[in-house]
């Protein structure tokens, strides 16, 4: 087609060997802008903690709650900055196939590695809609397919998957279907990530999962690593699942926001509809985070938060 | 709040009389713009055909594929226009509360007379997140409540929308997850329009529903308009319900879609992510559309449509 | 070309029968939003001080300062609301056609009367480049070309005039190069407005002009409707000149601005660039006011004004 | 201020040292958009040449005719991949204080070493509102104050730009004033480039210039090199002066876009308020073309380019 752009990130084989990609918190100021120093050291801690990937602006980086331009920017920032340590992956999806392309287009052209494309949330479509929507963003680089049912509301069956893998530029699966889904994606050679935290372990030892995006290792970057690395360890999964389970009481990202301002990584600033957790359970994180070696959260006051209509 | 606006729209009790919504279809020119001249014409059928109110940009509307200032471009072309002769409804909700916020402003301020508000679908929040969101829009002037769990992933829990229901600018519900729902609500004084088009019959005469917000009525309002004011009617229901049946095999509004390209209300133009039904199932509409008194469907051939990746 | 749009405006003959119109002021919430409570007062209080058209957000009213969405929300607001009363002229001009195309659409869509078409200032073009730029823009319904070198740094030659007039949908000029330029188009037949509120009376009576663009009379609009309506009268003329003198100190909108402030008309915010007179000369508008019968403006203090850098 | 942002370009010490400095042309594809395959042979192209600097979306890049979105993709497609090579300096100005503010912002998150600014042109404002503007934009980082009255239609004075010359950003001027107001800047110390390529020669050798931003350099960067830095040379100026003067012809980018399309450089795309320059002058360039060596040029046939009016 008619998208003249040399940049097509990078080969959908160094992708598919990335263990421990996060999806990444975005901090905000108190005017609810991003807050580029905090979202540097958050990246650097990510990065020294052996985190191989970034997924910028995923659901966990509130993509639906930034304007397309500001969206682009942190993509551009993060490829600009920190390319050539980390691989870095826009979440450039889309219900609109138009802004799909648009930004996708765009993340290619100021640097990403690769796209993650959602199906069509809410608005949903057919199967041959599926293959017409993903088609038009593969066609512009590398990308990694997302299936996330629970949100929206439409899973991608095997079918449509194994019909859009064998598009040139399909890395491979984020699957949150649970590991009986991906083992069958992983038997046929198609590559998977589950986005299901506390499945992790059992994704990689046991169904073939190369690895995880996660929200956890924005926390505990050091463990994750250890979790998809050093081999099959019970121990340390055990250890990890009641932080994995607090992070998920309420919809992500509301717990990791609360965790990252209760440990000073982020200021503690909420764009709306996200609202902190309750005290109580602010207190329980605090312990839980305690338990893995995170010593310093603090509970904060109710009015410690800063919540925003608009940024 | 620092809103500036003395248009809210009409008060809710009129609002709440109203049983014949239309979610009008949104046709488009070859080049993806909206077709005026089209839509004029379908909301001249409408007001004709007995409809009270539209929805714009609705789901059906594919408001998520507009632009906002489309969106708001074609509510304040309807509020102009046809604003004295049916009611306005601007689908101007959305995930993010700062989007909800800004096009609920600029939808009240160009002359609806309420607002669609849906809970945020796909990024989702906790109950508190919820009321904040719902609250924040809600502030602006009258709104429906829409819960639809089949597209947004997360339902509207009755204990949600009744503290919701608190709200001077509350009109009612959009319900689409049952009439078992809609009875409990209109039990109790909520006022309640069914989602579901097949359901609408025991909604209205059964379980205490005002009416519907119909994609239906796009093809038929005056047998729409029929079932809703003349008393119950098993017949026309019976009637009706092979055509409502085909509207919705694929997800809406893949069939109105093609229903109207079919009848030459819209050019055969789809943004995509959605594209036509099948050639067998076009066939099967045409049928149906006559069985119902509309002879003039045309199958068409495949490559009568057009399908979109910009626009 | 492919705009489907059934609204194109007002006949330019009724157009041209326009004496005064007013380029309004916008005024603006502490917050930078637009203030519609106090827009709407302004909007009645020209209405019935004789006012029979309306700039919408012309350089006056700080288009230049708007997003286009805001732009054409204030367009469709004026017209929704007193369409029936005052003719409604969106300035959906733009130094970019793109712009210049999709907010007249826009504008058109949402019931403007007319629009007002300046040439690329800043960019420039060239002689066939202006008339390209104009018949895009003339093809989408009425328009008044505006030539303001002062401001475009790119004189709108008669030769170029005199070209764009034979389009239908051409109604006439707002010149501001003065009555000799305004002298040989209506020898020609060529309707003008003078955009210089101090050249009124000799436009008026003696070039031909059917009348004035006028800030002034955002202040003062009933004396304006004597003096373009009742006949030559130097006598006035010269009582309003020394306010249409200090309304011009600085560049415009910054008087009016100020004036509308000390008036109480509009809350002492600024948009920046532009900042409120200094103390002094806003103590001699005050005085000059009252010297025209308006009593109530009051000096402020320096921190009685809002300046914001983002709105 | 709450401006989160760790980047702020490179030193303004090294900004002060670079000579050649190129406002690049934007090449487009037949659909418009930016031609990213084009845009990076030329930038190749430029730095082997020996350009130090670019001025990305400038007049001449047509930074009026982009999105902001778009203009900053390009600054950010820049910054990653060449500014380890160039300087890359983002046209971020714009008469509208909060755009300015915004672009500025975006632009060195994304890696911009320098804005170049300019005065509201068109709205223009007072003395106080330039200092205030400009104030906002060079509080964000290291900016080129760019002075054009033949554009902006106002001057900024000196006692302006010397009120600007002492924030800790400013690293110089752009100026298009001519060589005796350079000189008077370059005597106190303020460092300028000259917007005039046909008087570079003077201003570099004579008025103390450092260099130039120039158009010229499109097309013949190693002459321009060899200008700048290989001490006067009146015969090059001379052989230079020709050519320089076609590209002036019209309003500049008509000339600089005609002469790249005539080599083949950028595709024959012109968006519109631009349009190419006729075939005789055509004919002209390209005989100028290769009286400085460039062969290749040709003239082509009116129907060869493509007008926009969307994009």
């Amino acid at each position: 087609g008619d998208w003249g752009c040399p940049e097509q990130g990078c080969p959908v084989d160094v992708l598919r060997t990335k263990r421990l990609i996060t999806a990444i918190k975005t901090p905000y100021l108190t005017s609810g802008k991003v807050d580029l120093y905090a979202y540097d050291a958050l990246v650097e801690a990510q990065i020294e903690g052996g985190v191989e990937g970034l997924i910028v602006g995923g659901t966990t980086g509130e993509g639906q709650l930034m304007s397309w331009d500001e969206h682009v920017m942190l993509i551009a920032h993060t490829a600009q900055k920190y390319g050539d340590r980390v691989l870095v992956i826009g979440n450039t999806g889309s219900n609109s196939t138009r802004e799909a392309v648009h930004a996708t287009s765009q993340g290619f052209a100021v640097g990403m590695d690769a796209s993650l494309q959602i199906n069509p949330y809410y608005g949903k479509t057919s199967r041959r809609g599926l293959i017409e929507h993903f088609g038009a963003v593969m066609d512009l680089g590398p990308a990694i397919v997302y299936n996330v049912p629970a949100r929206t509301s439409q899973d991608i069956a095997p079918e449509v998957m194994f019909e859009l893998a064998k598009h040139k530029n399909f890395a491979g699966v984020k699957e949150c279907e649970g590991n009986v889904r991906i083992k069958g994606y992983t038997d046929k050679g198609v590559t998977c990530w589950t986005g299901n935290d506390d499945e992790v372990h059992e994704a990689r030892y046991e169904a073939g999962a190369v690895g995880v995006i996660s929200v956890t290792s924005n926390l505990v970057p050091e463990l994750m690593r250890e979790l998809l690395f050093d081999g099959p360890n019970p121990e340390l999964r055990d250890r990890l699942l009641p932080l994995m389970g607090w992070l998920f009481r309420e919809p992500n990202p509301i717990g990791v926001n609360t965790a990252t301002a209760m440990l000073g990584v982020a200021k503690p600033v909420f764009r709306l509809p996200y609202v902190p957790y309750a005290a109580d359970l602010r207190a329980e994180g605090a312990a839980l985070l305690r338990d893995v070696g995170v010593a310093n959260a603090q509970p904060l006051a109710d009015d410690d938060f800063t919540l925003l209509r608009e940024w």
